[in-house]
């Protein structure tokens, strides 16, 4: 299955994807959020076999928010493509090393970025989310990873190489949580709906390619992640982990930094397509 | 005016702290949460002023919780007392340094903490905590920064050495974020109850002192971090910002590591006294 949330920030609407159309969740959950993700994909799953989930009207013209509620903690897998840890300047990691997102950077995959004021580093990273189903703490294995997992989604991690790289001590959450720093999205789908292990992901800007990996590329993957992450924390459900992305940012020197006027696309092959326009910050943004 | 929440995990009443009275602030808010920090301090002190607010029968006898809701948001400054830096081998930092903590993390100042499955080098650290009480993004100056805090909380920063240094990869929240690693209260004080930015801390295992230091030691004060924070991540009604510890934790090499049957107490002038008991982790905390 495929779940969204459509409509405005804030108001947005539940849905069951069904080829094109969206079916209206909103008699089954309020919400695409961990109690939903927890005990509330089989009753969805009911409705539907049984035709009881109306379709939304007009909801291709409704705004796509982010397909998940506002995570309780974002986790960010880091350096775990070979390629991109090079790029970086860095060796590949031994150790899974995880830094953490503010979670109301979470929003939808379209919406405009505003680049931060006095950004002049705001970079790209398109990477597969896992969405965290069921609580996981010392989990005995990897093999007991997949249980946990409600299902994927695609996601910019955001970054701004300053704050996240020079002016920083060295901890990089400073330039990972400026506010819409996490697009996420379209859909979430169950993990029968794809192999997360090796699919494809990509992203472009402006229309150029940048990044174009696989992830059967991870150095960490996904069950080690959930497995080792269960071990120094606990997840909750609805919680969005990371898994880190492949080489092409512009961190690498090949390519400039993102400007106003720019346009981003990500996509992953199975968790749709994310288009954003970068922007300057509006005078709204600043309180 | 200082503000609690005593009963049970998950079911704790918000209570106003008149003397050793427990006002009961049900019929004002179901919680000490975000959206009372921002509105609904004023209502309280109204109901306090106006003999409104019953006394909470036997409160003495209940458990007390941590003094606020679930943050959507724990940031940590790091390195912030010249001589922790010193004895954990920094020099003291030129930039802020952030962080992040789970916010799952947040428990009550006398709950038992259970020290993780492998963990070898648990410590200690006490901190002031701020509680955001308005939005705050992108704020024109460190002036701007106090009429966003709604308040002060004593919390205890526990680290696990190894996962925040050794096995990380240079990222510190891996070592941060286990089950109970923030134990936080007994209260938050609005500011008006003491001079924060000139208080003394304290912190004492199995009744020897550790740390004994003063706020005034900050090299980053508390309006600073809330205004250079603003300008790189959006903080929120009921977020929690800890501020960094004095010198005198295990990482120094002068006192062991915690081990089951420690009692680890912390104390901040204005702020109260926590008191915890370290235990080996339940079979209840694997799932």
């Amino acid at each position: 299955m495929r779940f969204a949330r459509l409509g405005p920030v804030g108001a947005e609407i539940p849905v069951l994807l069904d080829g094109d159309r969206a079916l209206d969740l909103r008699a089954v959950t309020t919400d695409i959020d961990g109690a939903f993700l927890r005990d509330g994909v089989a009753r969805a799953a009911a409705a539907f076999a049984a035709g009881d989930l109306p379709e939304l009207d007009e909801a291709s013209t409704l705004r796509v928010g982010a397909p998940i509620a506002r995570p309780s903690a974002v986790y960010c897998i880091g350096m775990n493509y070979a390629a991109h840890a090079a790029e970086s300047g860095s060796e590949p990691p031994s150790t899974l090393v995880m830094f953490m997102k503010s979670p109301n950077t979470v929003v939808g995959p379209n919406d405009d970025v505003e680049i931060p004021p006095g950004s002049v580093k705001t970079d790209w990273e398109v990477e597969l989310g896992i969405v965290i189903g069921r609580r996981a703490s010392y989990l005995a294995s990897p093999a007991d990873a997949r249980a946990h997992i409600a299902g994927f989604v695609l996601a910019n991690d955001l970054s701004e190489r300053t704050w996240q790289l020079e002016a920083s001590g060295g901890q990089w959450s400073k330039g990972k949580s400026a506010p819409g720093f996490c697009p996420t999205g379209p859909w979430l789908a169950t993990p029968d709906e794809l192999d997360a292990d090796d699919t494809g992901l990509r992203s472009f800007v402006n229309g150029e390619p940048r990044q174009d990996s696989r992830t059967a590329d991870l150095i960490f993957a996904i069950d080690v992640i959930v497995h080792e992450l269960s071990q120094v924390l606990a997840l909750e459900p609805g919680d969005l982990v990371l898994t880190g992305t492949p080489q092409g940012v512009a961190l690498s020197g090949r390519y400039p930094y993102l400007r106003p006027g720019d346009v981003v696309e990500l996509e992953i092959d199975g968790l749709g397509r994310q288009r954003q326009t970068y922007v300057a910050t509006s005078a709204a943004g600043r309180e």
